[in-house]
């Protein structure tokens, strides 16, 4: 898939599949962060996988998921729940720019997912102190985010706004999410 | 140019070829900055475009350049150059997952740009009190990142590495830019 169309494809999902995940599609989405820009160049993200058992259960319970549209895009375990997720941690204390290398590496992951005809769900409301637990991070680490990933169960559209407009995004009588973006001209400045 | 290839392809560039830019390709990239995935779909990033005349001049003598590669990296305005910058820039005191946001907006049009040919640099360095001037930045905004843009004169080389060695990119004998990149095993766990 060409990259002008996945940028365009690719919209956050909270609705899965239960179908599981084979490995090496992990390890494209893996890939593509790997390679992302960061500053520097110092790859200071670390990649952990939770991909089935008791773990990814644990995992889960800790999430947070679309706050617009709580709680009927709750994904339910089991039922239309992630087949895994890719949690990015860093060292404790290093720049605000960590952040910004998370962002890169995520969309990477976004755009090589929508490609292989995955979806994913960026989350940075979760328990950090539960699942620093959970997931056994060292004292010196943090963790950033998560990237559920899992096979589509839900088809969000995109439709674009002027300034004025919410950007919440919400679901319609037919139960599909609708995502406000706005145009560009909305946001942008050619000096 | 599928994703797959876009994310290997996709290099920062330091050298551009002295060759304009269409204003059309700039906004197929802001299209794939506005449409990318940010915290709560709140789209805080707002986009400048400086694409010539006196105003690159000055926002370009206020760039800094590849740390680690300096100055044989510091493009020379007029020869070297980008044909333009993108600048994000945001509310000033927003959380910091801003930083994400302004991460994942410009990896999408990194894979943008390598799809069309063109070559990136994401530049968080650079005077951000004289910039803020020059740009005429409201009080209560702050300038993020600014993303140079244009015809790329160089082909850096990626070269995957072991944990243990050293993530600087450097300068060969011919003057080709090698940038290492962890191997997956390197920063990936299991669990």
């Amino acid at each position: 898939m060409n990259v002008s169309e996945a940028v365009f494809k690719r919209r956050t999902i909270r609705r899965y599949k239960q179908q599981p995940l084979e490995k090496g599609l992990l390890e494209i989405l893996l890939d593509a962060a790997r390679v992302a820009p960061c500053g520097g160049n110092m790859q200071h993200i670390r990649y952990s996988v939770v991909s089935g058992g008791e773990l990814l259960k644990k995992v889960f319970a800790e999430t947070m998921w679309g706050a617009w549209v709580k709680p009927a895009r709750s994904p339910i375990f089991g039922k239309t729940s992630p087949a895994a997720f890719i949690v990015l941690s860093a060292r404790s204390g290093l720049p605000v720019t960590v952040h910004a290398d998370a962002g890169a590496a995520i969309q990477s992951m976004y755009l090589a997912a929508t490609e292989l005809g995955l979806g994913c769900c960026w989350i940075g409301a979760f328990n950090r102190t539960v699942l620093s637990t959970i997931l056994a991070v060292p004292q010196d680490m943090e963790l950033l985010y998560l990237l559920a990933v899992g096979y589509p169960d839900e088809a969000p559209l995109r439709e674009d706004i002027g300034i004025e407009q919410s950007s919440k995004y919400y679901l319609d009588e037919a139960d599909v999410l609708h995502v406000p973006k706005y145009k560009r001209e909305a946001i942008v400045t050619w000096l």
